[in-house]
């Protein structure tokens, strides 16, 4: 295999980066936990340079492209926003060049924006990488894509761009709740059975609920607990249930298939909730994100296209 | 005035106890931050004594009526709940007579519980009293209430029995988004201009949104403040804005007017919120609680029905 392109994941905890051939093949890969709040003093081109310098000093001549909070404001260099609709070839073209010494030939890629009929701003960073490369694997042009997590983003795809999202609070919410208000006092860290998981999600359906319900609807987490209808172990999972179920009805507002993009862990979490909900949701294969790197890079000619 | 009943309302924080004409009306009153959590040992008795013992000692036969979580599990003792529909005269056949050694006349008003049609529960304790105390105020056998505060209770009362309600967690929920979450980190503490909060209220307005929607609205206090769309000092008030006005919003299934029961701050944000959808509310009397208990005394012949 013939390395084209290295590719770094940045986020805010974790860095990871890829020795790429043109297919997205991985041919070696460097993982730390020096995400972009590990790195004082703005010190981002030591981190990369320590990373790739074995990479770079066989094949001096590879392109570097970055993705994910490596382009906040707290990151390296601000890279700008794409506003929706939002292809490859447009990301492609608001590549940002790092500030460097020495790796000058490294970029990022931009972030996406939209806004809704209010004007009320959402974004997204590094999601858009795992769109773009899960769509170069599924040879797709169409699509609704799930990213759970701390801030989950719901991405609606057609004709390669992405042309509505919005992000959810979900894990982040789940966090504080359990860490941080009553509901957490009857939680045990015992692993739940899958049914208060399922009751979760059952509960969040309703109907005439508005978005005001889910701050009723969490009580049922306390109450539930308190007349012994669920057990202690079964807590925890049946407000993430409840979190996840509310957050899934709410995104599709019909019953068209989507993808998820995630973890085994939580990629199994979406996939019971869609079950449970009676809707139909694949999982993306690992490592979209460097199919994303290849076909942004691609686009952007940091290397050729193939014949 | 001659004292007729001592009314207690013991929270999980506040003791107040009050020395009570028959009227309703307030002729001393001792109040501490001795709530269930600061007495140790169960020493509940001890606390209550000293509080009354010189009301007790002037006048040797007056009863005590209590309300609150010393009525919970972590209180005195347990006092039932007592189903819906619930009136005074239900509540009253439901006093549980505290374990004392000597305060012997000293009772416990049951709280009040509600299951849906699920099986899920939802209870209160407490703040049916305020309503017991309302609705004597208003001379009135109807209304709808809320009752704001850690866990918001939104009471539909028809007939003089509390017919409906449901627990809303949006002061917790909004303390553990501002502390706990990346919302707070663009807050800043200096009072807001009231603009705010009328813009969370009205971004809590939305067609075809369910429940999890929530998670997605919180986002924008995010946004809003990174696309500089909203200053620091404001963010913390659309926020409260954004819950009390989903909360108020779900609550409310038309456009009755209802009845605001609260201490002045957060009496003065639902009527605001209520000013931005354009809904009809009133504030009730301060020391609802006292008339409540006086209410409940007198169904439960504790004391003497006047003529």
């Amino acid at each position: 295999l013939t390395p084209v392109l290295i590719g770094v994941d940045w986020g805010t905890s974790a860095f990871r980066a890829y020795l790429l051939a043109a297919t997205g093949a991985i041919i070696a890969r460097h993982e730390s936990h020096r995400g972009i709040l590990a790195v004082a003093n703005g010190a981002f081109e030591a981190v990369l340079e320590e990373a790739v310098a074995a990479w770079r000093a066989a094949h001096p001549k590879l392109p570097v492209i970055m993705s994910g909070m490596i382009g906040s404001r707290q990151g390296w260099i601000e890279a700008p926003y794409v506003p929706c609709p939002a292809s490859a070839k447009d990301l492609s073209l608001k590549l940002i060049r790092v500030p460097a010494r020495r790796l000058t030939d490294a970029h990022i890629i931009p972030g996406v924006a939209i806004e809704d009929e209010r004007g009320v701003p959402d974004v997204m960073r590094g999601e858009e990488t795992q769109i773009a490369g899960a769509l170069a694997l599924q040879n797709a042009t169409d699509g609704v894509f799930v990213l759970p997590g701390s801030h989950a983003k719901w991405v609606t795809v057609n004709g390669s761009a992405i042309r509505l999202f919005r992000t959810y609070m979900t894990g982040e919410v789940f966090q504080a709740l359990k860490q941080h208000t009553i509901l957490g006092r009857l939680m045990t860290d015992e692993p739940g059975t899958g049914q208060g998981f399922a009751e979760g999600v059952r509960r969040a359906r309703g109907e005439d609920a508005t978005p005001g319900r889910l701050l009723n609807l969490l009580f049922s987490a306390r109450t539930l607990g308190l007349f012994s209808k669920l057990p202690a172990s079964e807590i925890s999972d049946y407000l993430s249930g409840l979190l996840i179920g509310a957050e899934l009805i709410d995104a599709l507002d019909s019953a068209r298939p989507f993808t998820i993009i995630a973890n085994p862990e939580l990629s199994a979490r979406y996939l019971t909730a869609a079950q449970v909900i009676g809707l139909k949701c694949q999982r993306a294969p690992e490592d979209c994100v460097v199919h994303g790197h290849v076909a942004l890079a691609r686009a952007a000619g940091l290397i050729e296209v193939e014949a």
